[in-house]
């Protein structure tokens, strides 16, 4: 789901006689294991003295604990709990059950074997050191529920000192099943990505993300707008970011308010979490894009966004459409995993989105510009996309 | 195994044909969701929206992460990678194996999930800094070969700042269950803990704690030999550790080769990895007790040991005896996180060790003095003795 997601603002506290605590309680995985345990003769095959030997041969060949060990299946869903879902700061262990959930879709959409770590700390500094110390016990980082603007500063740097694959799916996740479903709403409203005019109502996290996955895709006519409006160069209340993003958007966007910005726009991206008032709609061009992402309560009611848009589009499962990252997550790290890629590049992003609209083809309509996310088709040809990518950009270490 | 696990001495490295390698591929443990994830309606309990009610409600009373997560029952297995079996210093990458092996025994004998952490770092303040970080993921520590006498400062500091589990199983599971099989040795042999003279070959992670805890059960007499003869307090080479327990013995201990020491011993402990000659073996009292654990090669190979002991032990499947701290850490964690204990104290050792003892009941013999690994028996009687005492001595936060 995107970031933006408010749904619990509407619920009460703890109800124990909810059936989702009934779900939850004792939390949703566990670990297994892949080696039989009957006797000492196993016992001394998968521990002492049997195990030894892998140790040494890897002591040798540090490589070869890709082969020997589970960190070449293993990503780290990693979280500091200062910006989970729509909740906000709650804080570490109030995170874990995101990021369990996180790990449960990570198994069973893309067979990752993934591990829930919510850190005790908001320093961005020592975010930083904690994840490169344990960096050995995984084969790829998976950023989650960072708040914005230091989720930027601390994938960046993340990047810098690993040699494994990081990755904030809040932004990067967002932005690419997004440029999936807009690369096939595009297609149906036959129109071109060069021309787009786009408005993207929110700049954290997921709003920035796309903004920049737009932009390699050939969009340039982007307007991206905050709470007060328009972010352009002019404004003096921009943190680094924001400002980066005026600076990015400077050629096309102009001051004003988001319905000033929807004037003609031809496609909305709601990552805010907001309302757009229904006259704002209005003044966008006819057959309009719109996807209203924020949950559970989408920037424009999909009843709405059908006055004024050809293509609607939510975060919701409950209508046709749903944009949701566990679209890309799973697929993106199985096949980053699989050769050992080094970095997840634009590059394979956008492979990624472009294989995931590819799925829906001749079927594409209004109300199927996106695969569900239980097609089963989907993580191998996003993984595929990625091996293929890697390889191509030399970024795989090993052939897949 | 103990901490002076010398196998690979002996072994040559990467043999890809070795049936060890070939199990070992792509390591030996995995994660598995134990919720539903069938369709969209499985996805909006386990995931968003209604995980979000849980993360609420945690946030409102962070105590319900233990019933609502599955922090309540998963331990960290975390190295450095500095003191791996007998191979020393191979760094975090050639450790994971090992972590991999113990979290596995960790769920099959104790049903407790645990994650094989390996840091980078060998920074005594690092690695305490990074473990208290990451400690909102885990409802327990286990540390893992890490080399002395860095262990112990990491673990005391660790049981400062954290109010869960921390356990070094390299000192307090080996002196668990050494202390079991020797309270058998001593009932076998119609001792008195209190009369025993004992010396401890091995000044390390578990030759400290074994000394710790045989104080702790009455014995006063005691020795601790290194390579450099009896540690006492006349010495001017003995690191902190070694210093404390030069003051720890000064009443007993004195000046000599291991030889001295073991005349008219009743047992000997080895916990080193080197040789003893038979004539110092021979030195020993009637009726004498070897438990000679080094691996692959006892201190005292048990055909030597039989001439002059009537109860001897190893750390070997393949003689009767064996010790091996497997009987201990998977039921020591079960019951400690079973009662959210905010520590492991001594008095739960104590426990535990009496109760592995206790299994082996009216079968008691020279060739049986300790319960085998793969007695189904023994990780319930030693959570179940971990329960009571943290009951008794205060350090349960919740009624079992």
């Amino acid at each position: 789901m995107v970031a933006t997601d408010s749904t619990t603002s509407t619920f009460d506290a703890f109800d124990p006689t909810d059936p989702v605590f009934a779900l939850h309680r004792g939390g949703k995985m566990q670990v297994a294991a892949t080696v039989p345990l009957r006797d000492a003769d196993d016992l001394s095959m998968s521990y002492t003295p049997g195990v030894a030997r892998v140790c040494e041969a890897i002591a040798a060949d540090p490589d070869l604990s890709h082969d020997y060990t589970w960190v070449s299946n293993t990503v780290a869903v990693i979280t500091d709990g200062t910006a989970v879902l729509g909740l906000g700061d709650i804080g570490p262990a109030a995170s874990m059950p995101v990021m369990e959930g996180k790990a449960v879709l990570f198994k069973q959409f893309g067979g990752v074997d993934a591990i829930p770590v919510a850190l005790a700390t908001t320093d961005v500094d020592e975010i930083v050191e904690t994840i490169v110390r344990m960096a050995p016990t995984f084969g790829g980082v998976n950023l989650e529920d960072i708040s914005s603007p230091r989720c930027f500063e601390i994938e960046e740097r993340l990047i810098e000192r690993l040699d494994i694959p990081v990755f904030h799916d809040d932004q990067h996740g967002t932005a690419v099943v997004t440029l999936a479903a807009l690369i096939n709403a595009v297609r149906l409203t036959d129109r071109d990505m060069q021309d787009l005019k786009v408005v993207i109502s929110g700049a954290g996290a997921a709003g920035v993300a796309i903004a920049k996955i737009l932009q390699s895709a050939g969009v340039h006519r982007i307007s991206v707008v905050d709470r007060q409006g328009v972010i352009h160069p002019g404004r003096d209340d921009l943190n680094s970011v924001k400002q980066w993003l005026a600076d990015q958007t400077a050629d096309w966007a102009r001051p004003g308010t988001v319905g000033d910005a929807l004037e003609k726009a031809d496609v909305f991206i709601g990552v805010s979490g907001g309302t757009i008032p229904e006259e704002d709609v209005a003044r966008m061009a006819p057959d309009a894009i719109i996807f209203a992402m924020a949950n559970p309560n989408p920037e424009v009611h999909p009843d709405v966004a059908h006055r004024y848009a050809r293509v609607v589009a939510t975060g919701r499962s409950d209508f046709p459409n749903q944009i949701n990252n566990v679209l890309v997550f799973p697929g993106i790290f199985r096949g980053a995993l699989a050769v050992r890629a080094t970095a997840i590049s634009e590059g394979m992003k956008l492979a990624a989105a472009h294989a995931i609209a590819e799925l829906v083809g001749d079927d594409l309509s209004e109300s199927y510009v996106i695969p569900s996310p239980f097609d089963p088709r989907v993580a191998d040809v996003v993984s595929r996309a990625v091996t293929e990518t890697a390889r191509r950009e030399g970024l795989a270490r090993r052939p897949y």
